[in-house]
């Protein structure tokens, strides 16, 4: 059985988007700038056929999530949000889902993207992801909410952080309001513009 | 003239403290265990002879600061935790100037620290601490508050941050309310219970 892990970039003071996130500005003021180090990295799109992707410290980091990722969890706020810019042929190009208090039918998009809602709570998604997975990772993605669920549940196996040069100021906090908790770091990558930091949360 | 540089433990979602740092317990719950990194390492006293020292990664950086750091700036606030602790022979052996409105006389302690209480504000503080630190740098310890006015007031050069895998949920920020800001990653330690970041503040 693959691990659970929660992947976020996260700016230098502790912030995962800038302040006053909203719709239509999901990252809040300067939180897309979280983002700029994925720029110009092909295979961030975690595609199948591995083409493309800058020989760097980051394409490394994406390229070593792509081939051990299965799945892919996310908040219905982050659906709601990436819904339109993933677009007909999403970018995850694996099965993906959805938890949720609304009922709605898988979509199935080209490329192997799927979205499926799950209305029966975070171990039923986490055990729908898993099925489809195999032996491989269960990845969150997106919100802080959902990853501190998992976190809280003890069901959070790592945590991987692309910590990024820039100070915020505010925003949404890592695993907000969480408890105190020792993690224990297993892997650094430097690269020039972003820390790549893997943390195994401890038993 | 050497550069002004903020050093500071903060835990990996980005507190300097625990939450409900208070006299008696300044660190607040739990942040005590963001300087655990430091501990057994001999030559983070400061001292001139370089005497003991793991050979760590951690044990590096605190020599690499020791070696480069000729005045030391530190709050009211500050003084007045360490005071007692630091005790008759200070673990930093070099000048510090105390950013304080209650004008005091110099104190002088052995192994050569002093505390000059310095009430014409931070750029008169910094400028007294350049006098005596000549071509080494000055270096911001302790609170976030102080180093956020040097930071404010364009003076501050780089920030020396230690990653400790740890999440404390809440506390004293990294910079609490400052503007958005760009930095430069100029150098990256990797240990086992820590990550030590140098960061470049862009002019």
């Amino acid at each position: 059985m693959g691990r659970l892990i929660y992947d976020t970039s996260m700016s230098l003071d502790g912030f995962i988007t800038g302040p006053n996130p909203r719709s239509g500005d999901p990252l809040g003021e300067g939180g897309d700038q979280l983002h700029t180090w994925m720029s110009g990295i092909a295979d961030f799109r975690f595609r199948h056929d591995g083409s493309g992707g800058e020989a760097s410290a980051n394409a490394k980091v994406r390229d070593e999530l792509h081939r051990r990722t299965g799945a892919i969890l996310i908040g219905r706020k982050i659906f709601e949000v990436g819904e339109e810019p993933w677009g007909s042929d999403p970018p995850f190009a694996m099965p993906m889902f959805v938890v949720t208090h609304r009922p709605q039918s898988t979509m199935t998009k080209e490329g192997g993207t799927t979205y499926t809602f799950v209305t029966e709570g975070i171990e039923s998604a986490l055990e729908q992801a898993r099925e489809v997975a195999g032996d491989k990772d269960v990845l969150i993605v997106g919100g802080a909410n959902i990853a501190r669920q998992y976190l809280q549940a003890g069901l959070l196996d790592e945590i991987e952080i692309h910590l990024v040069p820039l100070l915020l100021g505010a925003g949404v906090k890592l695993f907000e309001g969480a408890e105190q908790l020792t993690l224990e770091l297993t892997r650094t990558i430097e690269s020039t513009n972003v820390t790549h930091l893997r943390y195994r949360v401890a038993e």
